[in-house]
């Protein structure tokens, strides 16, 4: 069956955030806080490492009983157990991860427009990244989709869709007023001092938003 | 069924060989050359670039009926439906790519001695790749094996070793007669003006040494 998905606060793993912590360290302040969902991303690193890595993940992901989602490779999820894969639009097609790994794990697709939108829905994902919602200086290369963009990617589906990029605790909940299940947070978390904390801060927004909607 | 393989004249893919041929026109001539294996290397490409260049190998491979092995990725591998993968040591554990994909799948583990040989026997490689062999262009911060170290694994092991590393036309019927079923092939074949004569060559090298042996 496939697991049930709390994608309100959904962690994305940068190393290049972190302010003298271990990422780790950083992941596990981060779970105490009260993340919903990790996702490992380790671009640019050996399949070794990133093996190493989301071993490790998957071990402090499951004390807290969060799933862990692992960034483009496939593979790497299947050698750790992992949820599921967030499959970008220069990964493996949807469709074609969907056919390995079959009907319980989890796909998630990025779309930066409801084409994208739409194709990801067609193709079996089972939700959707989109961004960069507002300026993200975690992926210099992202261009901006804006609020009402992302409102119209959540119309178009009906799949929960994750708001990414440039989201903190001032501007989350207009991410969640877009219609967003939730968004996927990197220094806005991981660069924090207290990470802990700065988690806290999104469950407390996102409660907050949930019982006035 | 485990697929039968012939390791003699094993293609490694390197589009920086190239001179003047698309990537798919030269391992076209190189099959009609008689190469026996085709190994897909596509580093520092996206998975999506992966997986478009793997399709189509995969189909120019079948039309000669020659097994393609996808280098690192073990989910483009899945995804392509490749008779297996090649796993160096800063790739995937053997034993976790093993666990994923079941007996049948080939898997080829790089071993640079005698331990990591005996390892990757012990981890469930179906065979080795072992160099470099030779001085080699193909791969700068490779370390130079030599024909001695590569007998040394040859005989260590039960599982066909393949060398690797600057093999050329002139050196290969060494590496035969160090005990490795083949070799590993890379500008030598697909940086030649004429590819499937360079082919031919390594071909005619392996049936000779074969009837004298």
């Amino acid at each position: 069956m496939k697991p049930s998905i709390n994608y309100s606060i959904y962690l994305v793993t940068d190393e290049k955030c972190l302010h003298g912590y271990s990422l780790l360290e950083a992941v596990e302040a981060a779970l105490q806080g009260g993340i919903t969902l990790l996702q490992y991303r380790g671009k640019d690193k050996s399949s070794a490492e990133m093996y190493t890595q989301a071993v490790a993940l998957k071990a402090l992901a499951d004390k807290y009983k969060v799933p862990l989602i692992i960034n483009d490779r496939l593979d790497i999820a299947l050698a750790v157990g992992a949820a599921g894969v967030h499959l970008g639009q220069d990964d493996l097609p949807c469709k074609v991860a969907r056919s390995i790994c079959g009907d319980d794990f989890i796909i998630g697709v990025s779309a930066h427009n409801t084409e994208e939108a739409k194709q990801a829905l067609a193709d079996g994902a089972d939700y959707l990244g989109s961004g960069a919602v507002f300026g993200s200086n975690t992926k210099l290369d992202a261009g901006m989709l804006g609020v009402a963009n992302l409102a119209a990617i959540c119309s178009s589906v009906t799949i929960p869709v994750v708001g990414i990029g440039g989201i903190n605790a001032v501007n989350y909940r207009e991410v969640l007023a877009a219609g967003a299940n939730g968004a996927a947070i990197v220094s806005s978390i991981l660069g924090a001092d207290n990470i802990k904390a700065a988690t806290a801060a999104f469950r407390c927004i996102y409660d907050a938003f949930q019982q006035k909607n």
